[in-house]
């Protein structure tokens, strides 16, 4: 074990001057955009300048580069700190900072991946330590990499519970490449945090989750840098530096006093400020440069990856629980293919069947799948009941501005899984996904359709979910069937079709057995799967329903906002003579059998036959 | 202080005569309806027992009086031993647990507030514990009675973050009338939960959130009714009974055996497990009946509660961050009127003035306000940036199903925030609320309509969600104006009107401008100010698009998933011959300035001007 040797003091008074000039450009860049959180940047100027300029290795003219160190900034108001930290290693123009959070300018009130040295956007509290576990993750377990992940969180986002998810998961998988750093400086945004100055009490918590802990000064550079030190000494667990710190550190009549939250530093004191600032710098030329990164990261391949196999479904074939089966049979076929699959579960294996892949590993998290496919380290599937997304909503959301291309795959959709009730029902997850910008919504009515789906995933840019459905319906599709994103399939139609039904999953079946039905009273009906519900394919609804008089029903096992219904008519919305029906489930809903579901809440084949007859009488 | 009497020998075998009876109807519950989860009721048997017919007080006849101690089933899929106790204890038949999840029972698959002795659905795991804080809060604080609330966790759950923010909160607010069980029977769905067994870890990690904590043998009814009695000497902290279980306890050949998560006992084994445990009864008659409650609690009175005075505002005055201001001012007006509201604030008091009212209390969670709502015992107002409501979607969704009559404030929706950048602007809030079944969904667009808002929202059964937005606007409405839920307002109207606007909030203004523009050029158009976007008030725009022509077009400072588009689209589907043309953000924004987002997203006067001189030429 090497031997723990301080910096000289040259060393150290250039970090102290470094924290000193990150402060100071934080006040300016908030000046500049008069709006900004400069306080919560002083208090970890010297976290960031030890961490930029003694601690991390990594090629500050190539931020994004596989070997680097990584770094989270999860109290993403801080950002003015992260650019300043950028602009004194080189690759922010110093000038570039007064820019803060204009609209032609990526340096925004928030982080985001618009710049090369962020790979999460941050700004949404208690998300950054999820995504630094992924990240950690992936460096120690499929990288086998020796770069090291920090995170950065202030003190009051530690009163969100994904950041204790996260802490239990870096444990649970020795994560030792990772350093979560606390920035306690007291203060939230409306009055001090729960725990204000307890140290003890942040200790005792850290350690009770697994964690290696250290609890130090956050203003003592020397201390600060033995920490870091000493944390890439421990093997298999992770580090947590709980750094004492004040908000608004060396601003006069400023620190650690209260309502200075999110304001800039007012223009009659601000000279006053900065020049204090600038007296304690001793040498204000570059001093410091960062470590490199060892060269022992190899870019991964992510290009193309193909089933390597097509289907193994026949027609008409009832698979079992087939979207569920299919999904979990996808997903190992797709792990033979690219050794960067990953899979990640809830604790729901047993009942989606991606045990069936084993190569990936186990937890909840979307954050955790976030952080593993940064940098394009592995394509990431992420699956639990559909209706369990919720809460992983804001990681979701978040995930649209981070440019994530992680999969979530979501099963027991809508009233059809039936007597379990309607906790585990999803029928809001349409209206969910729809309204994420980046995201592909994929809903696959068959297990064919489904293997597809998951193939597309893996190559589709953005976030992309994928609906399956509990009950065992038929394969309606042959393995060689093409499917593309966008593209609908008409699986049912004639010269003379009356109505256009447009379903998915389990009530494309349904409307399948009322064209049955209606065709017996000489009533054809057009069925249409649109395989994809975001985006829709237009053209062929289009099309469809002008040949069918204009007439449309959808038919969903979701609610009737922001599903599949809605979608349907965002698409016809300016076309004019076109009726849309909604055939949608209203209401909570509650235990029974599947059919009793469906029937209950009008979107089983007799309601469908019911609607179209109604709708041709008119 | 009192001391500690063990009960006597007779009291000690009838609970251990209950815990096996409760095994039993467990056990033909979910044989009789072929799915649920016997061995995790097997594992919850003697703590059942001890707290059903030893330690808690409740009156067996009335279980919703609000003189009971209140129980939660967190682990909610261990419903059958829930109902199998309130059998035993007499308010329900034990014929009728033979029905479980069937469609025309309410013991369902997972327990909801259909059941008289049911105060929140659970089934989406870590969310019990939050709604038991927000009920002890309430106990102790509001209604200052003796009434004590027990929550019973599974092991697996408590990986949830929820479980750990819960534990912060009630350690923090000194809830001595609280105990949380957590059964830990080491095995998860489909694997162990991540601690097993390590009874100390679990001991170590409530400690450090600040709980009293027992680590306790789960099956030995004598240790449990000593802790329980334990916990209820304890002043200022609330307890965890941590309690070593075995999943399936009691069943030969199942019991802490893995792959029996979920399954009902098999038909050729069911006989032998059931003698087994029959044999182990010394009484079998019912021997013990629940303690009373102190009757020390008074019935609330929640009937309307009116603004002490009208909105003080004046038309066409700007009032300086109108809907966040009037939010507040309406909030401590409501205080005022009656001691039972209470307000909840995520960490943003200064950013949405909810600050105003002081006489709440403060912390983020909505599942703390859904207890506090319980037995209607306040009505409970949660505020936050509406984005961040995203991270409560699973609560809010666990919410309808739980009948919440839960009001909830979401400030800065939409780009209309400006520089602080998308992490956090709502622009998926709309799509969220909406596909909330039981959810009223307000968006006022003046001071004078948020406050009548937030007075309809407190007489509204179910969620109420009220959107607000940041910018400076105008006031329109006078301070006697009428609003009701689903009644819309024409704000601009003339007699030779070419299309009709829908437009909420920022837009709505936006709107307004765009008519005037409009109007120079000789193009009148009809405003609409929707007031609550569901219910949509159908008529009154079916109405107005009949008279101009047909042509609508929405306006929103939200995603076109899922917003006020796909609303109003939704309520003219059906109606031939009407166009909707849906302005509103797509993509992900960024940083700059309000009115620069407005242009740039498409959703400014210009952009409306614009798209009626297009619908008109069309």
């Amino acid at each position: 074990m090497t031997s723990y040797h301080k910096p000289d003091e040259k060393t150290l008074q250039g970090l102290k001057d470094v924290a000193n000039k990150l402060r100071i450009n934080s006040i300016k860049a908030t000046c500049a955009s008069n709006s900004g959180h400069p306080t919560s940047c002083c208090s970890a100027a010297e976290l960031m300048s030890v961490l930029f300029f003694n601690t991390m290795r990594y090629k500050a003219d190539d931020p994004r580069n596989q070997c680097n160190d990584r770094f989270v900034l999860s109290k993403g108001h801080a950002a003015p700190i992260l650019y300043a930290a950028w602009a004194e290693a080189g690759f922010v123009k110093e000038s570039e900072l007064l820019n803060l959070r204009k609209v032609d300018c990526d340096l925004e009130g928030h982080p985001t991946p618009k710049l090369a040295f962020v790979d999460v956007a941050t700004g949404s509290l208690g998300q950054g330590l999820g995504a630094a576990c992924g990240m950690a993750y992936t460096g120690k377990h499929f990288d086998k990499s020796g770069y090291r992940v920090y995170c950065m969180m202030g003190d009051g986002e530690c009163s969100e519970g994904s950041v204790w998810e996260a802490m239990a998961f870096a444990s649970y998988y020795k994560l030792d490449n990772l350093v979560a750093i606390m920035d306690v400086n007291r203060l939230g945004q409306s009055e001090a945090a729960p725990l204000k100055h307890d140290m003890e009490t942040y200790r005792k918590r850290c350690e009770a989750f697994g964690w290696n802990t250290y609890v130090v000064d956050g203003h003592d550079v020397e201390e600060l840098c033995k920490a870091f030190w000493q944390a890439q000494q421990v093997k298999d667990k992770p580090t947590c530096i709980v750094a004492k710190t004040f908000k608004g550190k060396g601003l006069k009549n400023i620190e650690n006093l209260d309502n200075w939250h999110g304001k800039p530093i007012p223009k009659d004191r601000v000279d006053d400020v900065l020049k204090d600032l600038q007296a304690l710098i001793q040498v204000p030329n570059k001093t410091l440069t960062p470590k490199l990164p060892k060269d022992d990261t190899a870019p991964a391949d992510l290009s193309v990856i193909s089933l390597p196999s097509p289907p193994a479904y026949k027609k008409g074939e009832k698979v079992s629980t087939s979207c569920l089966r299919a999904y979990g049979v996808a997903l190992a076929k797709m792990g033979e293919a690219s050794k960067r699959v990953v899979a990640l579960d809830g604790d729901t294996k047993n009942s989606t069947f991606s045990e069936t892949f084993k190569k990936g590993f186990h937890l909840d998290h979307v954050g955790v799948a976030i952080g593993c496919a940064t940098r394009d380290r592995t394509v990431a599937f992420a699956s639990t009941f559909a209706a369990f997304f919720s809460r992983a909503y804001d990681q979701i959301r978040m995930g649209a501005i981070s440019q994530t291309n992680v999969n979530l795959v979501g099963s027991h959709c809508g009233v059809s899984i039936g007597e379990d009730g309607p906790s585990q029902m999803a029928l809001e997850d349409l209206a969910m996904f729809r309204a994420i910008p980046t995201c592909t919504v994929f809903y696959p009515s068959d297990a064919v359709s489904t293997e597809r789906a998951v193939e597309l995933s893996a190559n589709t840019k953005g976030i992309c979910f994928i609906r399956t459905s509990r009950p065992d319906t038929a394969v309606l599709y042959a393995p060689d069937e093409k499917f593309k994103v966008g593209l609908a399939k008409i699986v049912r139609q004639s010269d003379n079709d009356c109505v256009t039904v447009i379903g998915a999953g389990i009530t494309l079946h349904e409307a399948l057995s009322a064209a049955d039905t209606l065709a017996s009273e000489g009533k054809k009906i057009r069925v249409i799967d649109p395989f994809t519900i975001k985006p829709l394919d237009a053209v062929t609804i289009l099309a469809s329903a002008r040949a069918t008089g204009g007439k449309i029903i959808t038919v969903e096992d979701h609610y009737k906002e922001g599903g599949l219904g809605e979608a349907v008519l965002s698409a016809v919305g300016k076309e004019p003579g076109i009726v849309v029906t909604q055939l949608a489930v209203t209401g909570v809903p509650h235990s029974g059998k599947p059919q009793e579901m469906l029937d209950l809440f009008g979107i089983s084949a007799k309601h469908i036959a019911e609607a179209v007859r109604q709708t041709v009488a008119n």
